[in-house]
């Protein structure tokens, strides 16, 4: 079977391309130095060619991407970089050995309550979103240790300098970052100091963090795209042309088979106009220097290659992906790692 | 169980005001007038509540809408009011009987080659999507004809003029789109005109179609809040703080529990900073005078309500709602007709 006979919207995997990325990123931080971020995939059977590139921790968003590898036999350091007071949740991975994120008393205690055996303390270092206060953090690892937790060491993630493409800029905030991070690891102790993403995993070479957390490297997307990173665009979304007019075509991967906080996808060299439920529109690019557009529509029943703005919500938005070699379909993974 | 017990993000359907907005919209456009679109719940738990309150067809997206309806033991008038040239797909719903629309030779003969029996030709009336061109829909049905396709008439959705606020412009453009797809209707011959859809349901009492097609209408969302409807806020999602620092809070409702394409949801009285895979990051509003919101960030554990900017693709987003009256958790339905 070929990628063109597939259903559509159909999630499609370059396996060569997803090899070369994992390569890249393996050679550049090989074995337990990269922590690779499953949320960016939700799908064991990626996470386990990640583990055969020598990786041998996980990082997770949620509990359930922590059981569901765990569920596909998959055996690992599994990181929790996420906050949660859930018993239930909590407790349903603690036999896993998973290891936790925690930046405030209440997560702290949640943990220790669930039978959770070890944390990292999430520490603030620029983004507004999870993170305890640099100046509190030492009280936070002593308050876990009190309740019989291993502190394994610190975790912060830059989210807000991913983007940056500055190259200059980027490295002196990543470093500011990463020094109150290193501070506050001497003073919570444990020798794990785990920050980064896709965006900074250059930078990171030098900040002194012991681990890199990436996740979209693996299949990249249209965002990551603009940052000129060593990674190549491994996922697409294939469709059909459903509809023709003069002016526009219409295909069949719309808002449900797509991420949409990053934008409108491409589609092959046209213009996108808009995405509805089921529906993207696109057109003939105006510009008649666009190099290498295509000058005419698709017709009905043809296929276009769609590229998400954003990777994470768009694996998320399929049952399963197709892996192909150059457009032969050589497996069927499912995404099993969605939900909560 | 309330719904402060329940393991977030948490999809909510408030059933007082789900009944009120079906009991509104099927005084207005009783029986098989209205065509309730099941793309914008995906859930055939509440397509059978529609059923209840008179409505005996649906408007469907996807095939695997029709077919999911259908399995759920839902006989019904179904519409699939989007165009597919997939032979299995098609296949697949033939047996229940399902009108299929059409917007080109390359349709009609897959619907013919499916085994479809009935079709309405989708014309074009503003919305650069679907839809034959005016002039071509008589040929077209023609064709549909000769295959032995039974024509039941027309459908065509004005899209584009779903959100204008502009009352009297509003009118004006409606009628004009309707008065294009009421020619194409005497062209074309059957006895269905449908079009429509819950930001124009008003307009159409007086615009001569036969049904309406309408989804959000049962659920809403903050888009459509902004047009001064008579339906109310149905479906929240729940979330839990799992981090709050001195200037915003966090909580577990992030881009893979959303449609994000209308942008960001809101939180309660909050100003909603962004979104990230799985976190909502919130703060007190900078405006002193807002009236009536809060003036302090809820705690770690406390729980949030966040209302989707779009309802379509947050349905799609979850595996199920729970549905309540004031609070307490009268009934779990599954989001069952997702994918395709």
């Amino acid at each position: 079977m070929f990628i063109d006979d597939l259903p559509t919207p159909a999630l499609i995997i370059d396996a060569g391309a997803l090899e070369a990325n994992l390569a890249t990123m393996a050679q550049a931080w090989p074995g337990s130095r990269l922590r690779p971020h499953a949320k960016a995939h939700k799908c064991s059977s990626l996470a386990r060619v990640q583990q055969r590139f020598g990786h041998t921790g996980f990082t997770c968003a949620t509990p359930r991407e922590i059981s569901g590898l765990a569920r596909a036999g998959i055996e690992a350091d599994f990181l929790l970089a996420n906050e949660s007071v859930d018993p239930a949740r909590l407790g349903a991975i603690a036999s896993t050995g998973a290891t936790v994120a925690v930046d405030s008393d209440e997560t702290v205690r949640a943990a220790a309550r669930a039978g959770i055996s070890k944390v990292l303390v999430d520490v603030f270092v620029g983004l507004p979103r999870c993170g305890v206060e640099p100046d509190d953090a030492a009280r936070l690892a002593d308050l876990a240790r009190s309740l019989h937790l291993e502190v394994r060491g610190v975790m912060g993630y830059e989210g807000h300098l991913m983007m940056l493409n500055d190259p200059a800029a980027k490295r002196e905030r990543v470093t500011l970052a990463m020094e109150t991070l290193r501070d506050c690891s001497e003073k919570v102790g444990g020798d794990i100091i785990s920050a980064g993403g896709t965006g900074t995993w250059r930078e990171h070479l030098d900040t002194g963090i012991t681990e890199l957390q990436a996740g979209s490297y693996a299949l990249m997307d249209t965002s990551y795209a603009t940052l000129g990173l060593p990674f190549h665009q491994a996922v697409h979304v294939v469709g059909t042309v459903i509809s023709r007019a003069v002016g526009w075509a219409v295909a069949d991967v719309g808002l449900k088979a797509l991420g949409m906080d990053h934008g409108n996808p491409e589609v092959d060299g046209y213009d996108v106009w808009f995405c509805s439920d089921e529906h993207v529109t696109f057109a003939v690019k105006r510009d008649p220097d666009s190099h290498g557009a295509p000058t005419f529509l698709p017709g009905v029943g043809e296929h276009v290659l769609v590229t998400p703005a954003h990777v994470d919500p768009t694996m998320s938005q399929h049952e399963r992906a197709w892996v192909h070699r150059d457009g032969l379909v050589v497996d069927e993974w499912a995404i099993d790692l969605r939900g909560w």
